[in-house]
């Protein structure tokens, strides 16, 4: 689009020369005008001709008011007159207007007066934008009035957006309706609307000191959009952008420090206890083969490894160094590794920011920063790579080999990650501790994650983005090809943020983070255990090839409660047609039901289960199956799994892999048959209905942002 | 309050003898009026004069229309004026709204010209009342315009409603704020909205033939409330009301069923595999130390006890007798049992209603009923109850004894109860199948639950009710005492039902069921994993005495995650005095935070989680602790785990019991010690920071409507 720049800049420069913070009216006018941003037409008049000359331009009712900056409340001046309409009403309106404001004060400077169209008809609408601390610039887009200021109704985007963007954000508010002409009302023109919200959002692109801006109210009548009133803030002081890296240059090291050839321990230790016997022992009985150099002036050797006193004399390369020292003895050890040219360093240790220490922190970040060496940590556990039977780490070794990788900013969620792996056996590619984020982020390691063959989904637990920009923009990248599930948590902690205008008040919660991760494709965990469920389930569900999900259950009440997950989970229950009705109908009693769900009853033999799964897995209208299983006497556990896993297998061999998800209703053996489900690619859970089908439900969620579905 | 019941009836009287299912509009108006419900003046003029007669009365704007059977688009024949103010428009609009008739039919009847008050200023709602098949009269609260219709934000009560369940209604709703005036906008009368709806909720109650009923809209303004319009829809066929027990009658009889001294087996079986055959071992393996009469016409003895040919052989009493006979048999056998004097038969068999057989289901029903047999079923698993070691089921024995009551209507869902309770050793009192319900029902089961002293929590899992009302009266009294957890299975299922009122096709869904529940004091699981953790959890927990909650963690991550779940449970985390933040402080390190969360940080030793444990369970301001454990070297698991019993237990002793629940993140050990945790009362779960939260969050839902915590 062509927009005038230069008008802006000179505007914005003016205010910005002058430390103003807020545009006037009539420079926020001229905003819109130079971004093609439709609003009420307006002029300064200084005498009752050009008053009139200015009304008949705008050719509508118009609203006049004084411009002084001595008036502030206008209206109880008597210096707003509304609704005038004809020559006549605006020469009497000028001279009242003007004989109000000398009366009320008669050293006022007197810039003119005001005429403004009055803009009143059609869908009141707020579109906004405002600069997020963690995002940059972000769009707002809502419904005017109670909608959005008593229900916060609002959705938001990264600016700039795309076209498609900002036209689903007319539908992402909960009263999307109301603009599609519900209760008979006209129905609004989205396409002005969604164009207002790009033509916004290129404006604040391309001019970052603009820090917010309300157009509020927009109406959007059946043909156009016309703001009516815009208010405009600007950054005072100087705008930065937060640097960064390129893709090559974050692959070069992040490949080094999670492939290792070779791992250093600076703080090696013999003793017991100590964090640096702790990650030798896990090092060595992991099972790494790569070269590992404990480092310990005091000794000679650490666990049958030849020690060295310093970083310096170690004979070979080192791609890491695993810190395992206080503190206080990184930033000398850290410019030792500088100087022998190691590329990641691996902190360990607490007793930085985290404790308040924030100044060693910045030393030990300036050092890495001098060296170019990338700093995973500080106050981490360290991380696990099994591919390469890694584990820097003080905790215990895990080798069960998979395609999750996870990730924590804290080191209890690590743990509880780890524990929920072991005991179910999760298949990981990697382990990681994020902790203070002095360096390497979340960012870095999707990067990584991304062209890691070992990895086919991510799961991370974050409290914050240090540039949710740059996450974003590699979560888009990311989630096309593999699934991010990413647990936020403090998403309840209602932004503690002075903001002056209406958006900027509004995007102090969750939603910014809430929508801006939808957007990126990031299928967010309502809480640690569905992240820990979703990061197990999801690299085990096949992607679903379309939106037909079939119920088969043994148990109508099962039937019932897995309906209502589908409903909560949002998946698609398929309307049967009828031929494979018949088909269903011809292997259950006729009392069943067929339809969806399909309820086989609960005294059928095994060779019910097994034919009506087979039909669904064969039939190719079918594209995703949920399974209630009941406990009978008839079909016990083991039984029912065996003849699942041999039906979905003899369909993979056949070249048909669906996913398929189970819920086992029945006495304690059921946990056996879940377990023998999950080891073979169906993800089942007993004494739920929910947590297979949320799995079914974040699987579809991730598949259809990646356009792997066509609805 | 006064009511003109007299004009009701007459109305309603005239218009089902006519057989019209909707009332006349001056019709509702004089019912609005017998009631004291404020509805917009309004007259029938046959005259100009009239009209103006009518219109002076009214003292305010006029609309004006036409009242004929003929011609029913009004506005379309030319037959409406609004907006008609004073004698002269008021003669010119009744001519021209007659001209407009006679030219738009001749033939038409002309009742009239209708002559109505014009009211459009203050908040515009919705209130009705309509009839629910489950819970007969409710009355419905909304705001009207897009609120209600786009985003259905309105609430439901059982009428009729006290008067503070009214004003209740109007805070229940999600944009409750524009009511008080949020934007500026001038607050509502409440008091005058409340009136309405406690006057409605009146009017239905006493008139059962009115099936709905819509005032709609009403204008609210800062002193009184209007309806602008309504409208009233009657039954034209007979009204009638479900038949009751006496609490008595339903007692005497649910004390044999559920604590029999005697149980009869028909169709007790030597055969393995027979369902006969179950029931039998069950209740023998099972240790039920009453009399065991097998009936079995083709044998001396089963399993060891003389065996029967009939139920009449029997020489004793029999509390209940246990069918495990096909369908078909049921009938006569219950003859049978109804000539013995058996109060109470148990049935096992499926093939009636749920397979289609409805016939034989009444058939049964009918015999129960002339017997006076209360049944349980059919098509059910059975039941149990621990106390009495009645295994009375062809599932397992289970013998954890403990408070809690557990009842399903599916029998999927009951093997899970079955499985989940034996996995975690839940102690539980009672499970009861109640299938096909064609008698028994959860009313019964909550009727001998609220006086039985071996259970002290209730979970039922349910697809409907037969008659909500006395349900949520029987809940209403039981959750004073004990809580009540309810699955409604089926909450996404849209009910498909004709509705020809507003309020009838907004009671269309789940908001019913989940409003009246709640009203009812019962706490509703989200799902059935949720359902079975809170009848696990609830009655583990005392009873908080306040809102007070403090979290004290060893990760600051998990307490990030636990605030996150306070917040999603309706928790209030305890703002922490001074004094008491100095007194944590001395137990923790200087980095650690005060406050709430208590962060005492990861490395601290068992001794830094003793102390600031047994100082929250110690100050009497603190009502409830959430402990996130982070497992370390130095504070294992088990340790904790001790540490934190033997604290509880030196509280209780000295007469302090306050909830304790506690989320584990560490290695596998954390399993073990969350299991302690919960077989010393501490409510505990390893990998889920949400879990433990969202127990307490239910225990203290039920404690506040149970008006056990003063706020």
């Amino acid at each position: 689009m062509a927009y005038d720049s230069t008008s802006v800049r000179e505007i914005l420069d003016k205010a910005r020369a002058e430390g103003r913070e807020a545009l006037t009216s009539p420079e926020g006018k001229l905003l819109c005008d130079a971004y093609g941003i439709p609003i009420a037409g307006e002029g300064l008049a200084n005498t009752a001709e050009e008053a009139v000359d200015i009304a008949g331009k705008i050719g509508t009712a118009v609203a006049m008011k004084i411009v002084s900056p001595q008036i502030l409340h206008k209206t109880d001046a008597g210096c707003v007159v509304v609704d005038v309409v004809g020559e006549q009403a605006v020469r009497s309106a000028y001279g009242e207007i003007l004989a109000n404001a000398r009366s009320h004060d008669p050293d006022a400077t007197i810039h003119g007066i005001q005429v403004q169209q009055m803009v009143t008809s059609g869908h009141e609408v707020i579109i906004g934008a405002t600069t997020d601390p963690t995002f940059g610039k972000v769009v707002a887009f809502g419904l005017g009035g109670v909608l959005v200021e008593v229900l916060q109704d609002v959705t938001f985007r990264l600016a700039p957006v795309q076209a498609t963007d900002a036209r689903a954000m007319l539908d992402d508010i909960a009263a999307a309706d109301v603009l599609r002409g519900a209760r008979g009302a006209e129905a609004a023109d989205t396409d002005a609307l969604a164009d207002v919200v790009r033509r916004l959002s290129d404006l604040v692109t391309d001019f970052p000191e603009i820090r917010e801006f309300d157009l509020n109210p927009v109406f959007a009548g059946s043909d156009g959009a016309t703001a009516a009133d815009v208010r405009v803030l600007v950054e005072t002081g100087e705008v930065t952008q937060p640097e960064q890296r390129s893709q090559e240059e974050i692959l070069r090291t992040m490949n080094r420090l999670m492939k290792p050839d070779s791992v250093a321990v600076i703080g090696a230790s013999s003793e017991e206890g100590k964090i640096g016997n702790s990650v030798m022992k896990n090092l060595i009985n992991g099972g790494y083969s790569g070269d590992i150099y404990p480092i310990n002036p005091k000794a000679d050797e650490v666990l049958g490894r030849t020690a060295y006193a310093g970083i310096a004399e170690v004979p070979g390369n080192v791609d890491v160094a695993v810190f395992t020292v206080p503190a206080k003895l990184v930033p000398s050890a850290l410019e030792e590794c500088g100087r022998k040219e190691i590329p990641a360093a691996v902190l360990i240790p607490s007793g930085f920011a985290e404790t308040g220490n924030d100044e060693l922190q910045q030393q030990v970040v300036d050092i890495a920063r001098q060296y170019d060496i990338r700093l995973l940590g500080p106050n981490i556990y360290g991380y696990y790579y099994t591919p390469k039977d890694l584990c820097a780490t003080f905790c215990t070794p895990y080798d069960v080999r998979g395609g999750v990788a996870l990730t924590s900013q804290s080191g209890g969620i690590g743990m509880a990650i780890l524990g929920y792996s072991r005991t179910t056996k999760m298949g990981v590619s990697a382990i990681v501790g994020l902790g203070n984020k002095s360096d390497v982020d979340e960012d870095d390691l999707l990067t990584f994650f991304e062209q890691d063959d070992n990895t086919n989904c991510v799961a991370m637990h974050l409290e914050d983005l240090k540039d949710g920009r740059s996450f974003v923009e590699t979560a888009r990248r990311m989630t096309r090809k593999k699934p991010v599930v990413v647990l936020k948590a403090g998403r309840t902690e209602m932004g503690a943020r002075a903001a002056s205008s209406h958006t900027g008040a509004l995007a102090g919660n969750d939603k910014v983070y809430d929508d801006i991760l939808r957007q990126s494709g990031v299928v967010r965990a309502p809480g640690l255990n569905e992240m820990l469920d979703y990061a197990r389930g999801l690299p085990t569900l096949p992607t679903p090839q379309g939106e037909n999900v079939v119920i088969i259950t043994g148990a109508g009440g099962s039937g019932v409660l897995l309906s209502d997950a589908c409903v909560a989970n949002d998946l698609d229950l398929m309307h049967i047609p009828p031929d494979l009705d018949q088909a269903f109908r011809e292997h259950i009693p006729p009392f069943g039901a067929a339809g969806n769900p399909i309820d086989i009853t609960g005294g059928e033999p095994p060779s019910t289960y097994e034919a009506t799964i087979k039909l669904a897995l064969r039939d190719p209208r079918i594209h995703a199956v949920i399974l209630g299983y009941w406990h009978t006497i008839v079909t016990p556990p083991m039984v029912f799994a065996e003849l699942t896993v041999r039906a979905a297998e003899e369909a993979r061999a056949a070249g048909i892999d669906k996913p398929i998800v189970a819920s086992l209703a029945g006495d304690t053996e059921v946990e056996k048959a879940s377990d023998h489900l999950f080891e073979h690619g169906i993800v089942a859970f007993p004494y739920t209905t929910e947590k297979p089908v949320a799995i079914l439900g974040a699987k579809y969620q991730w598949a259809r942002s990646a356009g792997l579905i066509i609805p």
